[in-house]
């Protein structure tokens, strides 16, 4: 999805990061029986809910999770994008979003297992 | 807001960037009266309706734009945040909005008058 415009980028002049981690877990929910379904439909509310509190119970600093409008990876939902370094996963139970916390946030590496990658697109519209 | 636990950085085997810019514009609405405000109550969801439009006219790629949950900046809203270089921003009209497409997402500089900074926290609660 990233295309030739102007590469963005950090510069040394913007403030210091706001948090540390930036969750953005997609609570977006269609219609029952929508082709595409939606992360809300697959759980993401309570997986949401789930985070936020396990989040506080770790002591976790620095770190903000929010709920967010459609990602657009419905299909692979229940989606969610750690930034600043845009990583996005998709739990399906408590014990994914455990593994999340604790690889990602905890440890600063990563719950590959659980991970999109760029080949987890949407199909073409139409 | 940052803390000295793990730094969390892209690690080289990551997946690409998905987004080239990713908006979430804060739509939290608190009831009228509420201390804090909101960023709903201080008009974002109709700039975050506009900002969609406009970057759909200008024929940026690459780029999403979502509302998100209370991102905890309320007194300076309506807050936007444009990750991965998480800068925030605080427009409060139309025209505000196309400086920022402008600056930062056409130009891939900043609009730094309408920039929060690091000296824009709330207060402590209590």
């Amino acid at each position: 999805m990233t295309d030739a415009l102007t590469d963005l980028a950090v510069e040394p002049q913007d403030p210091p990061a706001y948090f540390r981690a930036h969750v953005f877990v997609c609570c977006n929910r269609r219609p029952d029986g929508h082709r595409r379904g939606s992360c809300a439909a697959r759980g993401s509310e309570a997986l949401r809910d789930y985070m936020k509190v396990r989040a506080k119970e770790l002591g976790l600093g620095g770190i903000r999770i929010n709920q967010a409008g459609c990602l657009d990876r419905c299909e692979f939902g229940p989606a969610l994008v750690i930034y600043p370094e845009g990583v996005w996963y998709s739990p399906q139970t408590r014990e994914d979003v455990d593994a999340i916390l604790q690889a990602h946030l905890v440890e600063g590496g990563r719950a590959r297992q659980l991970m999109l990658t760029e080949h987890d697109v949407p199909p073409p519209k139409g």
